[in-house]
């Protein structure tokens, strides 16, 4: 007997009447008065469940098929048969029905089949993707993912794994999580009384990434394209829809790039993947509008056909200080951009995404290039209606004396640097990069609002159980 | 000027006489004394680099070109012609030279154009991708990382990105490194004395994943097939060229399948992604063949043309009973197969690649399902010539009474597990799934013996410097 996805029949690649078996688990049954009962059986290869249609005269009718609950898994051979219900083209005609699990006391199932809250869903994480919603964005999610990797493939990039242990720092700031073997019941001390680090795992402190980008650069400058696809980590205590202490991020980094490049890069990346799940995933897309986000397609839709506004970060300024609105946080050329002020610009002001340009230098990291003006540094940030950034890039300093001067002009010491600058003095190029919160695009893309319903098994303050 | 990458133009992909750009690095240079310099150029786009032929009459001959030395960067403009020389079939004869980066004190260049050792590359991990080797190891990584998307994603499986961050320990063995942001200097205590934990980042202790086995265990009960491609670590004091502290690992899980299923897509899975690298990475394989491992490509050849030989823990326990080989681990029924083993079963008695199952249930982790036997556990692993293990594997326990059971006689707390039993109460299905070593993979495809070499900046102990 052959074996098939639920997709497989439901898109129309098994011919009628052929007997095939179905292996997946029950959404909902429903029992007809003639004695036929109706089954979906989902197998997470696609959105829609398959409807199988059982006889009372299956041997097993009234022991098994009367007993399912949602949840239960099984095996059903049938024959594939044209439905005459409006909701499905195709459906199963069981010959065949074989129960594999039940479910233990159906009346307690914590998904059981009717409408749980988002929050409840995730003190279950192991049992959400069983739900519509989990599903579809774990379907998504790994469509998303692999357009991510086909576009940088495709385009001559080469995927390079920079390291999850770092005893760097590339932002120079944020909270980092320590990594460390060390018996804290019986802590070595150094003669001056402080942690001797040196009796660690690594022979000093270590902290998880909190960015690929340093070591990435390191590839850029000997294999030209490459990108970085991997876990990293923010130790802050921000209890928010948007922030996971460890989420997901996709960083490019380019030789022979300057900033233009890197913009031009960042809207064709974003159009390829959106355009791949729209195409890919239309009928996860469609509960996603009806469930979650009327208005997502749509979006997505205008987002494909319309080109990034460029504006010069002083042009964002003078927009936001003539608007007339008032913000919390006050404008003047010099602030970093709040959310606020970037949700403004892309949502009223522009209507459609805006890539904002070189920054007041003070706002930004030691890495990025320095202008001829000597106030502003060569970044940018990405920003779309519904979210705000979405993506930060710059073009990097590769002039050995200007990345210097800046070291010191920001206090961070030069000896943790060396194998930094040491591009630097060989061979330098002007390079450029960009970090893509994988999981802020999801949101984007899905409507789903929190990013903790977008990753399998979210970690925040006080949440790493599962 | 269009600017095309260095691979497009030796595979033929421009036109003779086509004027482009191409933009790299120097590896050498050559000077006739006919007042003409060779140079090859390379970006990382290719294993081979591209003669530039310089000719004496452009107007930085002598200021620029004749200066130039190994890893300098530069952008040179030329037309495409066919070489004279018998080295390659196309170069580019120069009209343009802009040097864009000069080595610093070419004498004392790291990674100058002169036998390095291997070792010696690894105190420079930020400059060896620029060497011919690392940058062979970087292109076949990345395309072997590649192939492992497309053949999951080709066979209807889903990525899931389990968490790094972990609060439970997949085999109840392991060293694990902590993660925590509590204060060393002032460590908050529990009334009884001990480090309150509670009051670390996610409220409890939290370490850095072994494995993502158990929640995919969850998302495959669910949507059927998925695998998880990230870094996992292992706080174990190994120097060895077989152990990193940080790796990258693979794992797929498969809902109703059994340990012949999976046997089968491991061995499936093997040759697909071997198979993709002879195909699209013959120059980088033939510089391994060269340079690192003479039997190389031969041998992935003869493992693609090879059936995987099947047989029982008990049968391997025979043969090197009966070989006349003496062992340093003792033989016997009941031991774990150490290396020696292994490798005696698939270098000397078999001479090929080898899946040996049912192992006896001390020898494994608690998860492994119970055979009819009593004695053993439905484990696979897979052996190859000159690695030993690379594939480990197993039908999961999906009987609730049989998994109690287990945890109690391994002296697991159950309080721990009450997720991962959840899967047997709802819905059970018999399924597998294996892990699968991305180092050690790359160790047999391209014969490079240390996982040093083989992961951009390897973690191991006292070593995470860049």
């Amino acid at each position: 007997m052959t074996i098939v996805p639920v997709v497989d029949l439901l898109k129309g690649r098994i011919e009628i009447d052929t007997e095939v078996t179905v292996r997946g688990w029950v959404r909902t049954r429903r029992d007809s008065k003639a004695g036929v009962s109706f089954l979906l059986v989902y197998d997470g290869s696609c959105f829609d469940a398959l409807q199988v249609v059982a006889h009372h005269s299956l041997f097993n009718y009234e022991n098994d098929i009367l007993r399912l609950t949602t949840g239960c898994s099984l095996t059903v051979t049938g024959k594939v048969a044209e439905s005459l219900g409006k909701r499905q083209k195709l459906e199963l005609q069981a010959i065949e029905f074989k129960i594999i699990g039940w479910v233990e006391d159906p009346d307690t199932y914590p998904v059981a089949a009717k409408s749980h809250t988002i929050e409840y869903l995730r003190e279950v994480s192991h049992l959400r993707p069983r739900t519509n919603l989990i599903g579809a964005v774990a379907r998504v999610r790994h469509t998303l993912a692999q357009a991510i990797h086909n576009y940088f493939h495709k385009n001559g990039y080469l995927w390079v794994s920079t390291p999850i242990i770092t005893t760097s720092n590339t932002e120079g700031t944020g909270k980092m999580f320590r990594v460390s073997t060390l018996d804290m019941e019986n802590l070595p001390r150094t003669r001056e009384g402080g942690i001797d680090f040196r009796e660690d795992f690594f022979g000093r402190e270590a902290f998880l990434t909190v960015s690929g980008q340093l070591n990435g650069e390191t590839y850029a400058c000997a294999l030209s394209k490459v990108y970085t696809f991997g876990p990293t980590f923010r130790a802050e205590n921000s209890n928010t829809s948007r922030h996971l202490a460890e989420f997901w991020m996709v960083e490019p980094e380019v030789a022979f790039a300057d900033i233009n490049d890197i913009s031009y890069i960042a809207e064709d990346m974003l159009k390829y993947v959106i355009g791949v799940v729209l195409d890919e995933r239309s009928n996860d897309m469609a509960f996603f509008a009806q469930k979650i986000d009327k208005d997502v397609i749509n979006r997505l839709k205008i987002f494909l056909h319309s080109d990034f506004i460029k504006i010069e970060y002083t042009e964002a300024i003078d927009i936001l200080l003539n608007c007339g609105k008032i913000f919390k946080n006050p404008v003047y050329w010099g602030i970093d951009l709040a959310s606020e002020h970037e949700r403004y610009l892309t949502e009223q002001h522009f209507e459609t995404q805006v890539i904002v340009q070189n920054y007041p230098k003070d706002t930004k990291a030691f890495y990025m290039r320095m202008n001829t003006d000597g106030k502003t540094v060569a970044a940018i940030d990405v920003l779309v209606p519904g979210i705000g950034e979405i993506i930060g890039g710059s073009q990097r300093e590769e002039r050995i004396d200007m990345l210097d001067a800046r070291l010191e002009e920001m206090n961070l010491k030069k000896e943790n640097y060396w194998w930094y600058c040491d591009l630097r003095r060989y061979g330098t190029v002007p390079h450029s990069g960009f970090g893509l919160g994988f999981e802020r695009l999801m949101t984007y893309v899905t409507g789903v609002q929190n990013v903790r319903d977008i990753i399998p098994f979210p970690r925040t303050p006080r949440n790493a159980k599962i």
